[in-house]
């Protein structure tokens, strides 16, 4: 049977759309780990009779409610009298927790509010979780009664960081023990690039219908289509089992469009490759500015492919550091696939590279015009038997133009890169 | 009255905890600066019966129902005949809505699946709301009926991008005209940079302790701290008053460490300083890998100021770039003063700009050592006149490294122009 879970999010500030609610994804990412389905997300404000309201309904249509925030020193802080009125248990001070609040002052050499006494009030049964970092202890709170049974309240407090160590450390080894879902959930995640979502749709819209224990998703960003299994298996070796298959359905239709797994990024991709091919790289870019270098940079240890980057934002610039001469960009304009071209040859020749990637484009929302419009972007690739250049055109905002172009550059690169 | 709205997203992928779920933030945000105060918001998977639920409870509990997600053309997407089902109305297809489907894949040069035309399907009496990026229609659903009056469900795609601009553009001016809330809520954001939260914290306790019709909040980011005030008023007049005083006490106590309010970015700032004296600026980076040029170049028009940038990942590029001789890499390091200072002479002679940026540090995780640890940085600024040059020391990972060291960089530039 399946194992159901809701997560309440307590904040004004969730509300107000201040924050980015980041608990309630982490909460659902541990509990899927450990078999539990998430069925609802629901952040509420500070205000008494909502979180009781949303307390004694999570408990009524899940097996685990999970609560963050509002377990602070300070009035605003409620979720403990919640607690209490929504299950009808009194507040009972605990030593334990007191005690272990003030030694958390003394440690950091500072003088305890007596505010801070507060969270050591705990309702009847709880079993409290201390917090090594913050002073709001944790609780879980197993339920019982006519109506419902074998249940659990869980309230964390909505620091993100004391909240993920009290989770990892305390909350989920007690679920799995109680719960025991007899249940693994894993996913898999296939990035792909070059294609529409609706062509990548086209092409796997079987695999995308498979139902019964697999969840099948499909999910558009800049220049890059993923798609999500989830499989529910019985146990870790079924569930691998599982997703290879229609893993390796999905590789079969999509190839080369296929650009890596789960967390992996395509800067990290090509590094890999460029590692391996033993090449190296350099970059001119005009409309990225210094994005596509940034991307390559972010992966530890780029020094040892990466030689160098010039951002030529002026036509000057474009003659002083990659020697487009002034000739082509008054014929045929710096965007355009002459400039691009000059700039990958001439950058590579100028770093000693293997590669040479040059860019150039209108990244908006000024500079466009009926013939060269905003997004279109000349990508060329040089090496030293041949120069390659692409014609894209982008749509979206400026930032979005400056990423997009980035993603083609790089499945440019890693193209080349696997033909070799 | 208070006009209440309810956030409804949809997405197996957000009770999963596969992505973050920054949509029902942002559009609490946006809500919240026309007086609508969001009350609640609920996840829900992409499962029928519980999205026609969440549909029903939330028109039944707020006068605005916003929800995001499974607009798309695939089969997974089955808001629109959620929503039919909900509220008891039929999908028509709408010739306006098809036409501009097609003419989105016609201007990318690409064919249309027919599934695409699943997404021209409306309930009766919605008022389309035409996606400019992507293909899902956003829509204005009016409801009024026996027990609902003057209620409005709004569905919107769950990409952000998309949803972000069909929120901006239509639907907030559709919702403020339509409810004419009768209270304004106001907020401001303070940005702070070159001191730690818990200074910030200090200077302005007692600020961040005001109560009653206003709201207070700090928040940390990399080299960052931002002050939130968030005001409820009877009107604007009243609202900006009541900001307005407190702005100017923090304002007292944190003078030039704030250097941005609400959405401005430093990158934003240091654009607008640069225009206003007439500087054109030039970058030579190395730890920073072009983020600092990619920041730059991210604010509309910086080619009026920006001139250059290079990316001297390796020591033999710092030299044929910006001309540091190998000695002094040799005798003090490639991440030294010395090189730094030299590194932002020579590019601004190289640029012929007036401003000048040498960077050079050690990103991490390798590199380190007991001397030069990971997160050592030097920024060096030049100008005609004096070259200055600024040491740090960031924890954190490379990429926070990174993003931080930009971050000083951009505060020694607005420094140096406040200055001037």
């Amino acid at each position: 049977m399946d194992i159901r879970a809701h997560v309440i999010c307590v904040g004004n500030e969730i509300l107000l759309g201040h924050i980015s609610n980041t608990n309630a994804e982490y909460i659902s990412r541990k509990l899927s780990s450990i078999g539990v389905k998430t069925s609802r997300h629901i952040s509420v404000p500070d205000e008494e009779d909502t979180i009781i309201h949303a307390i004694r309904e999570s408990l009524c249509n899940s097996d685990i409610a999970v609560l963050t925030g509002g377990l602070g020193p300070t009035v605003d802080d409620i979720t403990l009298e919640c607690i209490s009125k929504a299950l009808g248990r009194k507040l009972i001070p605990r030593k334990k927790v007191a005690e272990h609040i003030k030694n958390n002052f003394k440690k950091r050499n500072l003088s305890m509010p007596k505010n801070n006494l507060r969270q050591a009030l705990i309702p009847e049964g709880a079993l409290p979780v201390l917090n090594n970092i913050g002073t709001a202890p944790g609780l879980i709170i197993p339920v019982q009664g006519k109506t419902l049974d074998r249940k659990v309240l869980v309230a964390l407090p909505g620091v993100p960081f004391e909240m993920h160590a009290m989770l990892d450390k305390a909350i989920i080894p007690f679920l799995k023990k109680t719960f025991k879902p007899g249940v693994t959930i894993k996913s898999r995640v296939i990035k792909i690039t070059g294609l529409p979502e609706s062509r990548v749709n086209e092409k796997i819209r079987d695999i995308l219908n498979i139902k019964g224990n697999v969840q099948m998703g499909i999910y558009p960003h800049p220049e890059e289509i993923t798609v999500k299994i989830t499989v529910t298996e019985k146990n870790e070796k079924l569930a691998d089992a599982s997703i290879v298959k229609i893993e390796k359905k999905i590789s079969s239709r999509l190839k080369k469009h296929i650009f890596a797994y789960d967390n992996e990024k395509l800067e990290e991709i090509i590094g890999n490759l460029l590692v391996r091919a033993k090449k190296s790289i350099a970059l001119a870019e005009s409309c990225t500015g210094g994005l596509l270098a940034n991307r390559i940079t972010d992966i530890p240890g780029s020094s040892r492919y990466f030689k160098m980057g010039v951002v030529t934002y002026s036509d000057e610039s474009k003659n002083k550091l990659v020697s487009v001469p002034a000739g082509i960009i008054k014929k045929y304009g710096a965007v355009s696939k002459q400039a691009a071209r000059l700039m990958a040859k001439n950058i590579r020749l100028k770093a000693g590279s293997d590669i040479g990637i040059g860019i150039s484009g209108i990244a908006g929302p000024g500079g466009g015009t009926a013939k060269k419009p905003v997004g279109l972007v000349y990508i060329a690739l040089s090496s030293k038997t041949k120069t390659i250049c692409g014609k894209f055109r982008f749509l979206g905002q400026r930032r979005i133009i400056k990423y997009k172009t980035t993603q083609a550059a790089l499945n440019m690169i890693r193209l080349y890169l696997l033909r070799k």
